[in-house]
């Protein structure tokens, strides 16, 4: 599991959060949240994407809105440099924004401290995420800071995206191929969880120039990831075990249910993704985008090699593996 | 101390975040976010207010973001009925915008679980986020949920305001009135603190009507909060003791530094708030509007009956009084 903080799973009989998992706690946030039928004024898209878009009156751009919490010992070891802290909190963040196709630019912050933490210490995680906003356009416009039992951080970002860019979960189409950016695996043992870049400038580019169908970053695992992104969009992903890209020193199970990868996991119409483009995209970011298989109709799930992947990944609540 | 849980102030000479205080931290962030003396495109006020303000280009509002954490142990008892922190855990951030002469809008909830819980337990409080959301046409269009060790909800609130109608905390000036919306003193002791109704029809009711110079909502206590105001406008706040409308059951003591009050404190230039225009708030909204001291001009700080009130009030990180 690539937790640090194993959660403990429930022996009792009462349903808990840690055996029901996270997708039921997404499925009654969705059933409560909605409002119903009607979509509430200015929501574009709501629950169940990496942000929610937002379509205030008389403006040529949608609004993006994400959030995203990390937590000592779930997200990061008790010994880790505040400096590459900050900047993983507000990381996660921009990958969010990214994987709408979006531009970032305003965030707010919610630190919760223990109080124990050298005033230096704080400095630094803060430092750590200026540095992160600065090399991505980003403002910090407010926050606040709160006492609690560990140290977390909570970033809110705002973006913004063309209408004619936005990119969902849910596009993929039976005849799409299937790529993902970077290379998978590892993220934990290497260190790379801390110290990702997010994919911002190669979203804006496939956004611009290939126009992918669906996107979404991989945070909980290739399996677990696609699985929703096929559930979405109501397809079958194939994927092809031998084109998975898997990081140096990993392997393709922990490529397909790590997690914490945060590349990006994209659907192409047929045609608008060739090995020109492929070519392009590597020269130009120095990342590998590689198709590792196709859309399919039929009930949604994740193939691979022809085979049934069970969408096992990191599910912070799901039972221990 | 209103919290449940006292932070352990530090016997170590190094500056801990316990020993110096949440208003280093939020120096340290205003100099470390503020990215120099220009402003970043689009944020017309960031750091140092209730919400940030933002102005997205080609449309008559401003936009505002808030964030605001609560966290078990500090601002709800282990024991709370999750519907009641559910609700809290919005209203709160319903206060920050309704501070700014605000209309809420769109929200995104980030839940930290230990996994523990029952599902029924996670069902109500977002049925509690869900309902104070109805009540203020508030829409949650996302949010996350991760695995930690103690139970906390992060909520980021979007909202609006009219750039006539937007209020800040700096805008006080020498002549104008300090007012209180309410009834200050004993929040925890009563469990107000979590069934309180955030001011925001009253808030826009007093940007409309009587058009407060300045304003913010009381969090961490009249005496500190009342400091910041004074800080930002650069004014005296002079405020008559008896005035001062306490809670049944507190005291003057409690009214001034125990906080989570979420009350308005306002100043109005001198004739806007008349005794006239008290009267048809009470009446619109059975909650008193008390003018509780005069702005002069010196040196920030606040006066009770002519002495200086140490600034004393709810710090997550202050030493424990």
């Amino acid at each position: 599991m690539p937790a640090f903080l194993s959660l403990h799973s429930s022996r009792r009989k009462t349903s808990t959060v840690s055996g029901a998992g996270e997708e039921r706690i997404i499925a009654r946030a969705r059933r409560l949240f909605s409002g119903g039928a009607r979509p509430a004024p200015g929501v574009v898209r709501g629950i169940d994407d990496d942000a929610a878009v937002l379509a205030p009156a008389g403006r040529g751009w949608l609004e993006l809105l994400a959030i995203d919490t990390i937590v000592e010992g779930t997200h990061f070891a008790p010994a880790t440099p505040p400096g590459r802290i900050g900047r993983k909190a507000l990381a996660v963040n921009i990958s969010d924004i990214a994987a709408m196709g979006g531009i970032p630019m305003h965030a707010v912050v919610s630190l919760t401290l223990t109080g124990r933490e050298p005033l230096a210490f704080v400095g630094r995680l803060m430092a750590g995420i200026a540095e992160m906003a600065g090399a991505h356009g980003v403002t910090v416009v407010g926050g606040d800071t709160v006492g609690g039992p560990a140290l977390s951080i909570t970033i809110a970002l705002r973006g913004r995206v063309e209408p004619s860019r936005v990119c969902y979960r849910s596009g993929a189409r039976p005849g799409d191929l299937v790529a993902v950016t970077g290379r998978l695996g590892g993220s934990f043992a290497s260190g790379r969880h801390l110290d990702f870049m997010p994919r911002a400038a190669e979203a804006r580019w496939l956004v611009s120039h290939a126009q992918p169908s669906s996107m979404m970053d991989l945070s909980d695992g290739l399996a677990l990831d696609a699985q929703r992104m096929a559930c979405a969009s109501g397809v079958a992903l194939h994927l092809d075990a031998a084109a998975i890209p898997v990081a140096r020193g990993s392997s393709l199970d922990a490529a397909l249910h790590e997690g914490e990868d945060f590349e990006l996991l994209c659907c192409f119409p047929a045609g608008r993704i060739s090995g020109r483009e492929t070519g392009i995209f590597a020269r130009k970011f120095s990342v590998t985008l590689s198709v590792i298989g196709e859309v399919r109709k039929g009930a949604p799930g994740v193939f691979i090699d022809g085979g049934k992947l069970t969408p096992r990944g990191f599910d912070h609540f799901g039972p221990e593996l």
